[in-house]
This record gives structure tokens, C-alpha cells and sequence, in this order.
């Protein structure tokens, strides 16, 4: 899904002949005010390639939005089904990312390093006058849009990451990352009974954990979202729909649990979370590119989407969503998603 | 599972190539109190063989505990694992059924029928004398049980099948069996996304209509427990299990829908009902067996049984669930399950 050596959905399917392992970015390079890698943060230089199937991707399609990046850094959304060849741009005219002139993101990796060897993954951010990739290191994009990229943000932007927060943020994000976000992949693509109730009961126990954290709280960090709670929702919002079902995470449902379900409705309604998120993307892909758990390729039906707008009383809990600042304004014409619950 | 040609449990897999459609059971003897087919009704005579995973066999393993017919019919279970030779007795000492002496089920359809080509059902009811298989007519077999055998009923026994209700029993047993019952295998086995989606679509209609049904009134026909609930009974059971994940009907869970999740728990708490339910053998049939749908043979850990012995509150809707009649007393020590919410 995210990264390279991710080959769980490049086609090539040999989550079934290895124990799932995700690895790191190979491209790491950052994005920076002071350009210390040779990439300063400017204007229209940059395009994120996402595709709003993924959830790691998705972080970035979050973030983007919070903090008003919309008009700086430029989107390319891919198909959510790739190809033997990868992501691939077959939702723009002539099968084309209009920008970058590509079909397949392949293409800015193999301009960025020849033959490289490894899988092609997104969130990938790709410059734009030379077409090569920047990075797709999924873990510090986000980072480096919330403390690098300031001096475009919006007026109003929130702190994502605010400075006296990140050691307690970054703890809160560790657990969810290793048990929940990646945790369902591990139960998903397990290769024999134990490995999958190993990582099946370590999700369940870190959403009963974090569940209970958000009794009393809004947000898993101070009064305000944070990063951690744009990590946590991207992999909520695909609970029901993709992770219980096709990943065997079936212990329950986040709509039986009162908190989690209401804690997700909530980020889900707040201007930038539920606006980026495509049921049609994500169903499609999971259940028809993952044909080593799902060789049939049929599609779920699924919950439906507009249970996300029920009501969820979570500002009875107070809270400043954005702290200081305010919400963003709706989302460009071109990236309104016509299959959402919004619609 | 339980009609010769149904192939969709005997291992090979033929759901995969062709559409499902779900055969007529080939033997349909009847064993009637006038013998009419030859088969009186006799204590001791005939033994049931069922799986503890097929919702058809179940059927009968509910209607022989509620009649008390469990010493004048006896019982043998099937492992809930088929080879390619169908339905054995490996759960049994020496992998033989102690009564039969034969270690498959196809035995006794040979001793039936020489070289029968039909796929090996449960429930089947074999003669213990000649070892000859009776019949495995799955829609006859618990109709009959209700009014062929009551001779041998324990006193108390309900009337399942009343004279003054058949015929509205017929016309909800037929809508249930068409769209939930059969209609959850057709989503299952599907062998395209329209056929799949058809199949759905009509489960949840149905189970909507039957909730509605439901919200006044504690069960489905008349003010006592028929053979409707039975029929219905052992498909809800098995619905969050293996239907809701393994056959794509995850519209909702039976445990979102208020009405027929506590009617399935009133249900599952009365005697004769819940004490025929094996958990473990249903999960590990449907994920392990169907490996064209499920091609890791992973079994999920599933949702927690012990939520069915939660309160139901149904009994304020009043109702006499045994009529006239009482509830059974507990099922024989032999036929304990170990691994149900009960234990």
C-alpha cells in the first residue's frame, strides 16, 4: 500500500509466500523550509500522489486539507486498482496524470533512481520540473506538511504537531502504529492461524486501550487534533468496511463500539477528514487487487457510508478542534468526491 | 452442506466453476407411524447423523432436543472438517462411528444405492440394522420429527408444526428459506459481482421484513415456538460467524439489529436451542472447508459467543414458547458441548 518493499498491493501478491513484513521508505528525502536535502518548501513545485484507498496516503490527503495546502502542493489521485505495473493515473483523461505528463507512478520513481528495484507506493511526493520522486516516506510526510510547510499554510491552520505535545504524541502514535495501522495488515496477511490471532487479539487490545482513553477526551492528545488522530482515523474509517471482513479483525465492529464509533463519526464530520474519504475507492481496491484472500474478486456491498453522519455528541466533551485556529473551508470543485456519505 | 449436490462442502470446490444452485435431496424416503415408505417410527431403529456446523442438520438436532427424542433417536457427529471422501467420524474412537461401524457418511448412502454419483448430505437419518441411509431430505426430515413421531415424544413436548398454522408457517418458512436460509450460501458462492450483489440484497430485504415482524411479537407464527424459528434460528445463529464475513452479507451484523438480535438470543438461551450450538465446529467448517473462498484457511477469531447469554428481555412480549407443553430438560451428558457460551 505505502511503501516500497509493500508488495501486498503491487499485484505480484506474495504476501502469501512470505510472513507480511512492512518496511521502511526507501526514498526519504524531506521537504524542508531550510532545504537541507536540497527540496525547500515552494509553491506549486510539488505533487502529492495519493490514492484514496490507502490509508497511509490518506494521512497526507488530511493533512493537505487542515492546513490549506490545496493551492501549494497540487494532487494526483491513482486508480485504486493497479495493474502488474502498479498505481497508474487511468482516472485522468488519456490515462495521464495531466501534470506530470506520467501513466504509471513508476515513472517518477525510475526518474528518480534507474531500475530501481523495489515496489512503488504512495503517499509519493513527486517535483514537478524534473519529475523525479521526492519522497514517499509515509511517516514524515505528514510531519514535515504540519512543521516544515508553515509558511503556507492558511490563515487559521491548526498545530498538528504542537512542539510541547510530540514526545507524548509520539508515544500514543507508536502503539497505534505497530498494533492498529499496520497491525491489521499483519492479521490480514497472515500466512498461518497464529501469526493471525496474534496480530487479530494485539488490534483489539490497542482499540480497547485507546477506546478507553477516549471516554472522557475528545482527542487523543490534548484538546485539540493532532497528528495522532489523523493516523488513528484513517485506519478507523476503513474498519467496517474493509478490515473487519476482508482482514479477519472480527472481534467486533467500531459501530458497536459506542466510544471509537462516535469518536470516528466525529473526526469524520470535521471539515477535512470525511470529505477525503472514497468508500467506492476503498472497497474496489482491497477486495478486487488482494486476490490471494479474496480470489473471487467480488466487492462486499458494506455498511452503509451514511451511518458516518449520525449524530455523535462528542462536543459534549469539549475541545477545541482546531485550537486557535478555525476549520477549512470545503475542498476544491475538482477533488469533491461524488460517491461519499457527503453526498 | 446438506443436499447431495450441493458440493459446495464435499472439498471440491465445483461452486467455483458453475453458479450455486442448491439441489433437491435425492433420498426422500419418509419415516412415518404407518410406514407408509416402509420406515416405521421405531425408538432405537435409526440414527442421526449431522454436523454440528450445517445450519440443515441443526435443524434437527433442535427439533429432536425440544421433542425429546434424543434416547429413541441417536445421534453421531461429524467431524466438522470434510476430506474428499465427505462427512467421516474421526471425532469418534478408532475414527468409526460407534453405532455404524463406518468410518464416512458415504457408506451408508452405498449400502443405499450402489455407486449413487450425488454429493454426501447431513442430516442424514441412517437404518442402525441394515446400515442403509433413510433419507437425507433436509426439508422433511424435522417436519416429520414434529408430527410422524410424536408416539415417541417426551411428555411436554411442543407442538412444532400446529394443524391450524401450517399454512402460515409455509408462507414464512418459504420467504426465509428462498432469501436468508439458501439466500446466504447464493451470496457466498457467487461467482460474479451482480449475482453476489442480487443474492445480498435480497438476505437483507428478507431479514428486514422479518425484524419488523418480530418487533411485537416474540415469535414468528402464532405465540409459541414452531418450525419457523427453528429454520430461521440456525441461520442467525451462524450470521456474524461466518455469513456477515465469510459469505460478504455484512449489510449489518445481527447484532446491529435490535429486534432479531434479542429474538435470536431468546432463542439461543431456551433449552433445546443454544445447547445444540457448537461455536468451534461451525467456525472451523465454513473457513476451512471453502478454500476457494477462503484460500489461507485462516479462521478468524470472530465475535465473542458469550454475548448470546446476554438479557433478551423478549418474555415481555409475553408468548408461551412450549405451548401447553414444557421445556426440555438438559441434553445428555454425552452430547455436552464443551465450547459453546454455555460452558
Amino acid at each position: 500500500m505505502s511503501d516500497p518493499a509493500d508488495s501486498t498491493t503491487d499485484g505480484n501478491a506474495s504476501y502469501g509466500r512470505k510472513p507480511f513484513k512492512r518496511s521502511r521508505s526507501h526514498f526519504t528525502d524531506r521537504i524542508t523550509a531550510d532545504a537541507r536535502d536540497g527540496w525547500p518548501v515552494e509553491a506549486g513545485r510539488y505533487r502529492l500522489v495519493v490514492s484514496r484507498a490507502c490509508p497511509w496516503a490518506s494521512r497526507a490527503l488530511v493533512s493537505r486539507r487542515l492546513l490549506g495546502l490545496e493551492d501549494s502542493l497540487s494532487l494526483a489521485v491513482a486508480d485504486p486498482i493497479q495493474d502488474d505495473r502498479s498505481w497508474r493515473f487511468t482516472l485522468d483523461p488519456d490515462g495521464r496524470d495531466p501534470v506530470l505528463g506520467i501513466r504509471y507512478l513508476h515513472e517518477a520513481y525510475d526518474a528518480r533512481e534507474t531500475e530501481y528495484p523495489g515496489g512503488v507506493s504512495v503517499p509519493a511526493v513527486v517535483d514537478v520540473p524534473t519529475g523525479k520522486l521526492v519522497t514517499n516516506d509515509y511517516q514524515q510526510i505528514t510531519l514535515d506538511l504540519a512543521t516544515e510547510w508553515t509558511a503556507l499554510h492558511r490563515p487559521g491552520a491548526p498545530d498538528l504537531y504542537p512542539e510541547a505535545l510530540r514526545d507524548e504524541i509520539d508515544h500514543v502514535m507508536d502503539g497505534i502504529y505497530r498494533d492498529v495501522n499496520n497491525g491489521v495488515y499483519q492479521a490480514g496477511f497472515a500466512l498461518g492461524q497464529q501469526e493471525y490471532e496474534g496480530a487479530c487479539r494485539g488490534v483489539f487490545r490497542r482499540l480497547e486501550q485507546v477506546s478507553e482513553r477516549l471516554v472522557n477526551r475528545r482527542y487523543l492528545v490534548g484538546d485539540t487534533i493532532t497528528e495522532a488522530d489523523i493516523r488513528l482515523f484513517t485506519t478507523l474509517v476503513r474498519f467496517d468496511t474493509v478490515y473487519h471482513n476482508h482482514f479477519k479483525c472480527n472481534r467486533w465492529k467500531l459501530a458497536e463500539d459506542p466510544v471509537l464509533w462516535a469518536y470516528a463519526r466525529d473526526l469524520y464530520q470535521t471539515p477535512g477528514f470525511g470529505d477525503t474519504v472514497d468508500f467506492d475507492h476503498i472497497s474496489r481496491h482491497y477486495y478486487r487487487v488482494h486476490t490471494g484472500i479474496n480470489p473471487t474478486g467480488i466487492v462486499p456491498l458494506g455498511p452503509d457510508p451514511a451511518r458516518w453522519l449520525t449524530p455523535h455528541h462528542r462536543d459534549e466533551l469539549g475541545g477545541r478542534p482546531f485550537g486557535d485556529g478555525t476549520p477549512p473551508g470545503p475542498p476544491p470543485a475538482s477533488e469533491v468526491i461524488p460517491s461519499t456519505a457527503h453526498g
